[in-house]
């Protein structure tokens, strides 16, 4: 079977489990690092594998700007496009258009937005959401989902939460109707109101594996909104895989431990979660202790980017002048490429001599630290003693700490 | 023994051998890539190795600036420093200093120089890049030399050609006192009118392997003064290899390949010679038959970081829109880490969306090109079709042709 999910051990609300997907398995809890543009930033396919990373999301909306879903798909789809050939995830682009803010305007058909490449206005909708993640050819695709701010009040909360669920029935009727083949006018329309009769190559299957849908929960901070949300995903199912949409994205993290506390016991069991764009080395403890199964965020590479490392005991900047002539690994408990091929002092000095270089093996930890965060966790949950590790692990653990240097 | 030159076939005058050293070995003709900073430019040591590269080159003026040798030195010199354990060769900050034009005077004693990063005015004398490069712990250090451009009147090159003499004796005597380990005063001084009472920890000999010092013939374009030269240098032997400076710098590509000509019969057979700061791959074959064994060009990654990508046919830029969706490889007959990963469509992709990933992956096919080169040549003069194939070779490789694309 394509898709499927085995949940193997429980502690608590914390769950390992293992995802079966087209393109591999996917021990979970796990975290999926960023590939925007089919690239995680700065990494190529074997750096991410090389991080232990069994499981990468990609970007609808940047993709679908450039290079464009139709030359992914014929270019073979996104796994041969970027050489990544274990599973893939895409986001649907709603989290991206409805962040544009002033370069938007949303009725019940989708959204019109403005390319922030070109600023040609494009439309995105459910249709056309599902239909380019179609082409983009991922494992799981998401559904397109009304985002709202972190602070939104309560009506536009639920609007936004009554929206995306009325357009998850639009998404899952069009994602039916491309897997089973129709390739006609209506298959392949922006949405109902304008066709397209230009015919597209059909693709052949060796170039297409299965791909499934996952909706979204939203519902702002308001636990009851959150509720129905979850309620009316599942009166629309059965799914592989539930997503929570719309959390941390400016709301306090007691408010977002609130709401993971409050849908827990009305998860599947049997399904994984998928809490999005989270997290940090903390949010990923505290999701997974509240029954979250996969984790997205772009922290890992952008803090990278600016010379950040997580620690065990925190996180330090590399340019610090501190680190000129440490001979020590960057982090001494990390198993990844950087840690164990060079020093502080040589990370600080790429740093100093701007070489792109620095950028990618700082990543490159990161990344590898949060996937090796989620093999920890699985493997504390599969042996009895997850709760106690994970207390432990966030009282060492001191974010805005710099560790002291001689 | 930890230095020597064994010479296995010729073909005409070139040449194949191997160059043994402290941290390996080396089979000529090679290729050696910049290590400018102690990097090659976005490259970690790891994707150098990948490339077949056995020996890369370090810039001392560079180093010397950013982070200053007595930090590479206490954090175990420069292999320690970068993780590249194979064998390393620096150049002696002379062509850096002497290209600084406006912001340097000579003397007969050394070099006065404006740092390019601070502006702090500097010193670099023969006992100082000598000093330096021990203190890098490069395989071989370089004599520093008076380099003078590539057009300049006969009087200036042979005045730069006498003093780089008489600083090769300066550079010989600093280098055997440092290598008998007199770690006095005198030893470390900058220059005779300098001296350095601070002193400095004693290199434990673990962190230090044997170094050997390679002299450079100067001359510019004139056949009398490179012969000259190379009288002088071989009267102060002998030496383990040899070098020829002041080429490719802007003199018509007959008048380098005359000056090779004319000192080829001159150069002892049992050493390997060493054409610095060239080339691109075609100055690597005519070099190679004209009986150069060693070359290092930054073309190789700078052309990578600007999406410009030798083939067997010419170059291409990888920006063309003619890439667009191309599922090709960069080069079909390369069998480097980006050509047997990824398309010509992915890469043009990467520097659309301006990722650093691009210019790492044209970096690592260019480096590999050219490694490539080397060992295709080593092959054909062991074999004795060296000519032939050199003949072949450059009738079609057409350095400003652009392959037509569809």
């Amino acid at each position: 079977m394509s898709f499927g999910f085995q949940l193997e051990a429980t502690a608590g609300a914390a769950r390992a489990g293992t995802l079966n997907l087209p393109h591999g398995t996917v021990p979970t809890p796990a975290f999926m690092p960023v590939g925007t543009h089919g690239v995680v930033r700065g990494l190529s396919a074997a750096d991410v594998r090389r991080t232990g990373a069994r499981i990468i999301l990609g970007n609808t909306y940047h993709l679908h700007l450039r290079p464009g879903e139709s030359i992914v798909r014929d270019m073979g789809g996104l796994h041969r496009f970027t050489g990544w050939e274990r599973p893939m995830l895409t986001d649907s682009g709603g989290f991206q258009v409805f962040s544009l803010e002033q370069l938007r305007t949303i009725s019940e058909s989708g959204v019109e937005f403005r390319s922030h490449v070109d600023g040609t206005w494009r439309r995105l909708t459910p249709e056309r959401a599902t239909e380019i993640q179609w082409d983009l050819g991922a494992d799981i695709a998401m559904a397109f989902d009304h985002v709202v701010p972190g602070g939104a009040p309560r009506e536009l909360a639920e609007e936004g939460m009554e929206r995306t669920l009325r357009w998850l029935s639009r998404c899952r009727e069009e994602h039916e109707r491309l897997a089973n083949g129709r390739t006609g006018a209506q298959a392949h329309s922006g949405d109902a109101s304008t066709s397209s009769p230009a015919g597209r190559a059909p693709v052949r299957p060796s170039a297409r594996a299965p791909q499934t849908l996952w909706p979204i929960i939203q519902g702002g901070t308001y636990d009851d909104l959150r509720l129905r949300s979850l309620e009316g995903i599942l009166a629309r199912g059965p799914w592989t895989g539930i997503a929570i949409g719309g959390l941390s994205v400016g709301e306090p993290k007691p408010v977002m431990h609130r709401v993971l506390e409050t849908l827990e016991p009305g998860l599947p069991r049997e399904v994984p979660r998928y809490l999005m764009g989270v997290g940090f080395p903390a949010d990923l403890l505290e999701g997974i202790a509240r029954g979250v199964d996969l984790f997205d965020c772009v922290a890992a590479t952008r803090n990278g980017r600016h010379g950040t490392a997580w620690l065990p005991t925190g996180r330090i900047n590399v340019r610090g002048a501190a680190l000129k002539g440490s001979t020590e690994p960057l982090d001494p408990e990390c198993d990844c490429e950087t840690c164990t091929s060079v020093s502080r002092g040589y990370l600080r000095h790429l740093f100093v001599v701007e070489d792109m270089l620095g950028m990618r093996l700082v990543s490159i930890h990161n990344v590898r630290f949060l996937v090796r965060l989620g093999e920890q966790a699985r493997a504390r949950i599969l042996d009895g003693t997850f709760d106690r590790w994970r207390r432990e692990w966030l009282e060492r653990h001191r974010p805005s700490a710099v560790p002291a240097e001689p």
